[in-house]
């Protein structure tokens, strides 16, 4: 099975990042991956249908913000917090925190 | 002559600042902002058409990142960055020194 691509840090720009998190389906699921560490994919089918969901990580996967796995029939994703902080310092953390 | 609407910060969410950002050129205006205080709309001329421009100038302003003041036949803005870190603490920051 395909593997997902996953950009280099250093190939991203932060209007990239802006853009994928402008979005409250996005923003979403990245505050969840951010409190909770990796989940299953299947853990945000609250938040909207399958296709459009799919979208959604795909923009977030091109843009740097999360990594996908798959492992047999599931998939699951990760936040690249550590990456993200050290390209963008504190960036994350306070957008996550944003009410 | 009318003056420009500005929202009161506690009305905003944090996506529409995000989507706002995502824009190179909205985003070239605000890092100019933030390094150098209140600027004449004319200022920014070499960042694109004036109809482009007035565009962008509105967005940033509809989502409480800037203030713009008129004084004759022209108009100042400035960062709204006091209001902004208290409502996103270190939030802006984080952007506009993203490379």
């Amino acid at each position: 099975m395909r593997e997902f691509f996953h950009p280099d840090l250093n190939d991203i720009k932060v209007e990239q990042v802006l853009y994928a998190l402008s979005d409250p389906t996005r923003l979403a699921i990245v505050k969840r991956l951010y409190e909770s560490g990796e989940q299953s994919c299947a853990r945000f089918e609250d938040l909207g249908k399958k296709s459009n969901l799919s979208h959604h990580y795909r923009t977030l996967r091109e843009c740097g913000l999360i990594y996908i796995r798959r492992d047999g029939r599931h998939s699951y994703m990760t936040l690249r917090q550590e990456e993200m902080n050290q390209r963008f310092p504190g960036f994350l953390e306070s957008v996550v925190k944003a009410q």
